[in-house]
Formats: structure tokens, sequence, C-alpha cells
């Protein structure tokens, strides 16, 4: 507790804080942030600084000038993507602020690099008008090649998605609807696989009816799910509610072939998969009604919906968003090779067919060891950024949105 | 030619723009950009993991919440600058737009961590009024220690400096003025000290009224010059003047206590020093005009204001913007130090003394050496940094603007 603890990046010693970096090792690691910026050009000598910098940088910029394409050939652009928050909705902790929220953001941008090999940067917004954030946004893209919009709460994510989606020709892409949909969805085509059934002969009962929860629904439908109902703490979305906002009132209208209402525990009775991404709990008697050989992804972190235990012993495949069990549905298996590949052919934008590609080519990694433990692999699985980023190419260039 | 040139980071073969790369080796150099990001914490594993992102970064979240400072201990927000531009004066080439400056952007960002240590992010902003780029900077600043402006024409470059330094707790400097000016304070005191006068003896005559005139004007009178004059393309910027903008008539009432009217070349007869920073020419009747012992500093860049070779039949003392010439008034001697100070003490602002003690350490390192080709010292000078770093430190230290 004595020993000095020097800040490596300012050579500053601190003697206030550490306690905290003695006590938590999370602290200790992140002393001085988690991420550098680096040039991979030499700037050794005044021959280098004139290519690198005036007068050669000068040839550079006027050939952008007059050819914009060329920015995506000459600078960064095309591979560093901007990690916006406003910290309304920073993970399980709710709207903490720009600042506390940049913890986070470099976390995202280091997994980007780490596993995707894309470059990224935190840009953590003291706004949290919708105007203000779509203008901002789009204020600073010239400088990005894409958009990850994370950790922003609902409903206004929905409409600062849309907005941007529309104005910018680069990838747009929040990552806590999108990233979560897609890893779901692959984890659910396996148990499906597993089972021995098709999308189409499953109904699943969402909990949650904010970013990811919508962003699930909405998946699933694109994926061909046989019925999906979503449920609020007020019970299922159903249209013949009067409280829902205009995103759960077109939620509600997608959804819910059945016609259920009432409580998010009446509408699992015979249901076949239980996702849950709300943070709250489910009573072992609900999950005990479900179908046979469910599937039961409860995915709330640090606490489980159900705790795993319980729920295998009426479910047929159970996921979390723990590492600590089988089948964690883990953003980071996804958003990685989702730019990645968008940013390899330039696309314009992140369509359904690309995050439709990516689901399968998450899924695919499984292979022959399919089993009720491995329905989605290891985010250290190093097929996975690969085969992703190819399926995200391949689909955007199918798809017409590819530049290059 | 005909070799096929991939581009590194999208493994993209490009065969349109091969001509460029082959013909001039700065295209060459900048393809794919210049810098990147990396992590500076292992992501090896899930324990790797638990600790940089969840589960365990939500408790450094927290602590954040909690005690705001906390943010410049455990993220790299302390140690990152924005280089930020809307890229409409960019080098010599005028207003070329975002994409088109990112080049330069990205060469300062290097500079700042080749020479400073300091992490820096290219932000090329797509809005040019001064209340969208105050605004858009704003927002920007939670995830950021400073803001280097950079390349934003004048006068607008001014109101917006003053605006978010008003606005800021963290550093803002608009290099293209403060930089230029730091330099050429240095450069000035070391040649009144080899030709034996002080700065108080001396009469100079700036020509350019633009952000680098304007500033290096206001910087010489608060190091004790005897007096200044500034030029622009009309002339002498004089209060007989009904034609000068707010900037310019602050300007006029500050300077010029000579009362000289007229043009530059006009002001220079009998002049000690000339500061060239317009991108016009200067007759060699004039510079031949000027007291004796003069000093001539013509940094328009690639094209001096006069020949170096031309002014050293006239004057003790040469200097430009070029690396191919003695002297060289480079703005990297001064922006990594001033940053990389300014940050160290986490400095709510750069003030005026810090900016002047900046000079001072940078004169300082040329010691002994001091001679009619050495009164500044390469960018490439290993001393510089360091002392820079040191000396804004303690200035800050000293004018209470220091936070640790």
């Amino acid at each position: 507790m004595s020993a000095e603890i020097v800040n490596p990046r300012t050579d500053h010693t601190i003697d206030a804080q550490d306690s905290l970096d003695s006590i938590d090792p999370a602290f200790a690691l992140h002393r001085g942030g988690k991420m550098a910026v680096q040039a991979t050009v030499p700037v050794r000598d005044k021959d280098d600084l004139s290519l690198a910098y005036t007068p050669g940088v000068a040839r550079v910029c006027s050939a952008i000038a007059e050819q914009p394409e060329l920015v995506n050939e000459y600078t960064w652009k095309s591979s560093v993507v901007a990690v916006v928050t406003d910290g309304t909705a920073v993970l399980g902790l709710g709207d903490i602020g720009p600042e506390a929220s940049l913890p986070v953001m470099e976390g995202k941008a280091i997994l980007f690099k780490q596993f995707g090999g894309v470059d990224a940067v935190p840009i953590a917004l003291d706004c949290t008008g919708v105007d203000e954030i779509v203008e901002t946004v789009a204020r600073l893209a010239p400088s990005f090649g894409g958009i990850n919009l994370e950790d922003i709460s609902a409903p206004r994510c929905f409409e600062i998605e849309n907005r941007l989606r529309e104005r910018l020709d680069i990838p747009v892409f929040h990552d806590d609807q999108h990233g979560t949909a897609i890893v779901t969805l692959a984890a659910m085509r396996n148990a499906a696989r597993l089972t021995g059934r098709t999308l189409g002969q499953l109904r699943a009962v969402i909990s949650g009816a904010g970013a990811a929860g919508i962003a699930i629904a909405k998946m699933l439908l694109e994926a061909g799910i046989g019925d999906v109902a979503v449920a609020d703490r007020k019970g299922v979305v159903s249209s013949d509610r009067t409280d829902l906002t205009p995103v759960k009132a077109e939620i509600a209208a997608m959804t819910n072939k059945a016609g259920i209402s009432g409580s998010l525990e009446e509408a699992l009775a015979g249901a076949d998969v239980f996702i849950g991404v709300s943070g709250g709990t489910v009573a072992e008697r609900a999950v005990a009604s479900m179908a046979e050989n469910a599937f039961v992804f409860a995915m709330a972190n640090p606490d489980p919906e159900v705790h795993p235990e319980v729920a295998h012993k009426y479910a047929a495949v159970v996921a979390t968003g723990r590492s600590d069990f089988p089948n964690q549905i883990n953003n980071v298996l996804a958003f990685p090779g989702i730019f990645a590949g968008a940013l390899q052919v330039r696309a314009s934008r992140i369509t359904e067919g690309m995050k439709l590609a990516a689901a399968e080519a998450l899924a695919a990694v499984v292979g022959d060891d399919l089993a009720a433990d491995y329905v989605i692999p290891s985010p250290f699985d190093e097929r996975v950024a690969p085969a992703v980023t190819a399926a995200v190419a391949a689909a955007a260039r199918a798809e017409g949105v590819a530049r290059i």
C-alpha cells in the first residue's frame, strides 16, 4: 500500500488512489488508460518529415481535394471507427455521463483492434438531445470510416441511428441493438439445429423492450422466426395496450402473431425460447411452463434472469451473458468482424443482409462440434472474426453497398 | 508500375492509383494512412477481458461517476489531444475541406506522438460556422485532455479559440497562432542575444495579418518588443485605416507606436526585424533599407518572402520555414512540448506565461552554440521537447492553472 504508484503517461506519483489500485486489479489495469496512438510511418529525420508532413503532405491533400475518394487510400479514415456514446445507458449502470463511460468506450476500442484489426476512437459526447447528437456525429463523420453507437438509452438510440444512417454514407451501427441481435440469432440457429427444428417452428418471448430487445425481435423476424413476443415491465407489448411509445407500437404491430397479452410469465407458457435482456428475473415455475426442448438465453449481467442451473432443469439449451458459464452471448463475437468486413469493401451502410450473413457465419464456426453447451463460439476463437469479416464483405457486395 | 499494390489495412489491391505511388514517394508513404490505435493492456483471455471490459470495467466507471477527476487517472483522457480542423486554411492550399485536410491532421498527430509522447486524434469537421464548431468541439471535450485547433481560417479562428477557452476547462490552443509565435519569439530572443541587444531595442514589422501574424504581434508585445507593426495586403494596419476587421482594429490599437502608415516596404525602412507569414514577396531594396544587424524571418512556404541568399546580403540573421536552409522556424519545436507539459500537470488552460516559458526554454536549448545560422534548434534535437515540457509544466504551476 505504501509503494509509490506512478502514472506511466504523466510520470506523476499518485498516492491518494493507491488503495483503489491495490484493492482491485481492474483499477490497476486501467491506470493511464488502455490505449494509445502510434505512428505507422517513420519520422526519424528531415527527409521523413518532408514526406509525412510538409511539403510532401500537401501533394496528398491536393490529390484528395481533386478526387475525394482518395481519402480512403491515403489516410486512416477507411480503417477507423468512432465509438460514440452520450453515457446515458452504460452497461447496467444507467446514465453515468460521458466521462464515466470512457472506460467502456476504450474497452470497446481495444476489442475492435484486438479482434477485428479495426482502429477505433472513443468519443463520449457532452449532450443528450437527439438533434444535438445527430448533428455532432454528422460533423465528425469526415474523419471516420464508420460510426459505432454505444450505450445510448432507448428510445433515443433508435431515432439517432436511423437519422444518421439516412444522412451519412458510412456504416452507422448501434451495437447494443444489432451486435446483441446478431449473436443471439447465431446461438438460436445452432440451438435449433441441435434440437432438429427450424426457426420457423419456434415461438420466442423476449424480456426487455429496450435497444437489445427491440433489435432482437426485428432480427428474428427477418430470419424467419415462427413467432416472437416482446415484454416490458408492464407485460407483453401488444396492440391492445394504450401506453406504448412509437417504437413499441411498431413492434406490437410486427410481433405476437399468437395475440398473447398479460405478463411475461404468462407468455412463457408453451414458448420455445426465452430471451432475457431486461435485468429482471423470471420465476422457475415460468421456465418450467415452457415447451419441451426449450432454449433459455438469460443474458442479464451480472445476474441472469434465471440461474443457469435452474434453467437446465427444464431447457435443452441455456446461454447467458457471462463468461463463467457455457454459451456466452457476447457482442465481441460480432462487432469487430462486422466493421472489418464493412470497411474492407468500403460499404456505405450495414444492411439487414450483412447482419444476417454475420449471424450465419458466426453460427457456422461451431460446425460439427455443436452441443448443448456449445451453440456459440468463444470470443477467443480465432476463426470468428475472419469468418464474420468475410461474410459481411461478401454480403455487402451482393447487396450492392460495397464501393470497392 | 505493374507491381500489385496492396493497402495493408484493407488487403485490397489498388491498380488505378499505382501511378501516384510510383511517381511520388509521399503518396507511397501515405497509403493506408500514417497512424493506428494500439491497446496498452493485454486482452489474451477471458480473465484479461473481465478486467479490461465487463464486469471489471463497470467498477472503474462507477468510481469515475462518483469522483469525476478519476477520469484522468483511469482513462487515456489525460494524455490525448483532439487535432481539430474545418479544412478552411490548410497549409498554403486554402479551403480544401475536411477530408482533404486529413493527411495534415494525421501528420500533426504523429508529430505529437513522436516528439511529445502525446496521443492525438484527427478530427476534421464538416462545418465551418463559428457557433457550429464551438458547439461541436465543446460536445467532444469530455473525451480529450486538450484541443489543438489547426488550419482554421482567420478571422473565425480567433473567435473559435476564445470561446472554447472560456467554455472548457482543458487546454485549447490554435497552433497556427501560438505555435508559430512561440518559435518565432525563441528565434528572435537568440538573434537579439547574438547581436547584443534586448527585445526592447527592436522594432519589428510583420507581413501578414492572419492567424500567425496577429499572434506573433501579440506575443512580441507580451515579451517586451520595442515596437511592432503588422501589415496586410493593403499596408500597415494602423488606426487611421477605416477598413479594419475587429481583430485588426484591436491590433492597430496595440501596435505601431511609431505611427507608421503606408506600404509594408515603407515600414521596413530602418526596421530591425522582418517577419514574413504572408506568402507574399518583399523586394530586395526594402530589405536593404532595414537597420544594421537586421533579422529577416521569411517564413512563407515553399517560397520565402525574400530568398535567404538575398536577405543575407543585408541581414545579420536569416530564418525561414524551410528545412533546407538554416534556422527553420517550425511549429513542431513547440506544440508537442506545450501539450505534454500542460497535460503532465493537468493544466486547465495554456496561459501567456506558459507560452513565454516555452519560448525561453526553446531559445535556451541553443545555449553556447549560438551563431547566425543557429538561433533555433533542429526539430530533431532531442533536448527540445523535454525542455519545453518542463518549462510549460513549471509555468502552469507558477500561474496556478495546474491541477496536479
